[in-house]
């Protein structure tokens, strides 16, 4: 659709004077998200792997555990301003028998836990709705591939490097091969594209794998790598205190910082083998 | 309540050997907002001016226009796996004849608008919901106060520096003289923390005022802006496309890329007087 990126002007001010050029930056659109005709949610995005965005989206939701249970995905006839349809508008019709989504699921969430609004009610939410275990996943990968990371997500980024807005999502095996990246306005969208990608490749559980974020890790991020099984979540910056836990109660190797020649590992460090680095 | 950090250990691998120690990161926690008893939201945010973060997120929701239209705000009983009061269920109770939200308004917005799921619909909306005009604004402000206003806001951040985890957003005057700055692990509550403290304060609409954010701007946070009346946004990171179009549509002055000492001004340039840049 060629929606990536938008071109707009820009002033440019800088200490050598200021000048009047155009500007590339990434595209932000709504996509609302329809299961069996009922709208279910609307997230702000990057136009572009709309299918995969919703097979993640629905995945990390628990709504589906596989390709299978997702009969169709088609974007509705959706007119913008110009009467041209916005392919903003996807319908996703589940297989037979699928249960659909509660919508007052998400909101209620908490406080249907017997221990009220905690960190240990959201804990206990993704125990229970997970099908997979990162905890015996065999994962073992050496400290110079895991620093090698940031760079091959750069690399592969296509849109930052011609808007410098994006957040990316990638996936590696155990040696450093990236399987994917995807790029969104919205860190939860580019994981869930990514995440999307591996359930409609049969990927899912993601065993051995890597999933890399450009940015902090938090609980849902977390939360979303252990729906998709999952065993190791890196990212550049911090993880908060509760990504900490549910990566702990999840058996999922959690490393933040990663940057330069050094990381944080924060949870199943025995998955890290330390070798020589860089 | 001292829950805005928590200690873990963590294991630090560098090019020059491997030590494990205590970490510093920042917390992590749901919040359910209620209004008049029923659940509204739950967000996972950092403990702490959750009162404001409860005004700013109904000021910017446009469910209140001012301090007065919220009658109390108290949390409620709601017992942690230890049994003490988590903190974490803010009841908020609207003044008399104010209207409380409709759970639904969220979620179908967009398709209530009459051109469909689109960029110009998520535009109307925040014209149709805002109580003041930016677009008027007589704000005018040097260059150099502006690219002052990064180093500012991070020495006023106290918890990124223990943990570096944090988003923060802060409110400054034209004369760059920092009003408050709140941090948070979600933008979007360090955003509505700083709003929710200025509607507190009286200041609502922020004329004359700038806000700052510590990463990128998108829709959503121009939205809570637009929502404040503040006529000027400024972020570190890259503006969406439709985070241009909504401040061009308020009349808004969007700064991106404020970084060293230049940025990009993407609307309502003339607000920015160009001076000697250090």
């Amino acid at each position: 659709m060629g929606r990536v990126t938008v071109r707009r002007p820009v002033l440019r001010i800088t200490a050598n004077g200021t000048t009047s050029r155009p500007d590339t930056m990434a595209a932000e659109e709504p996509l609302e998200i329809r299961v069996n005709g009922k709208p279910l949610s609307v997230t702000m995005r990057t136009p572009g792997h709309d299918v995969e965005l919703a097979h993640g989206f629905l995945l990390t939701e628990s709504v589906i555990g596989e390709a299978g249970e997702l009969a169709s995905a088609r974007y509705c006839d959706s007119p913008g301003p110009d009467g041209r349809n916005t392919y903003n508008v996807l319908d996703i019709a589940l297989a037979p028998g699928v249960a659909p989504p509660d919508a007052s699921v998400e909101r209620n969430f908490y406080t249907t836990s017997s221990c009220g609004v905690c960190g240990k009610a959201a804990l206990d939410s993704v125990k229970l709705r997970t099908r997979h275990s990162p905890a015996d996943d065999p994962l073992s990968i050496a400290s110079d591939t895991v620093i090698a990371l940031p760079d091959k997500l750069r690399a592969a980024q296509r849109v930052f490097d011609s808007t410098g807005g994006l957040h990316a999502a990638g996936l590696f095996d155990s040696d450093g091969e990236l399987l994917v990246v995807r790029e969104d306005v919205g860190r939860h969208n580019a994981v869930d594209k990514a995440l999307g990608w591996a359930l409609l490749q049969g990927r899912v559980p993601l065993s051995g794998c890597v999933l890399m974020v450009s940015g902090r890790a938090s609980f849902e991020l977390v939360q979303k790598a252990a729906m998709a099984g999952v065993p190791m979540l890196t990212a550049v910056s911090a993880p908060s205190s509760l990504a900490v836990d549910l990566a702990e109660e999840q058996g999922m190797t959690l490393v933040g910082f990663l940057r330069g020649s050094s990381m944080n590992v924060y949870t199943r460090a025995e998955r890290v083998s330390v070798g020589k680095i860089a």
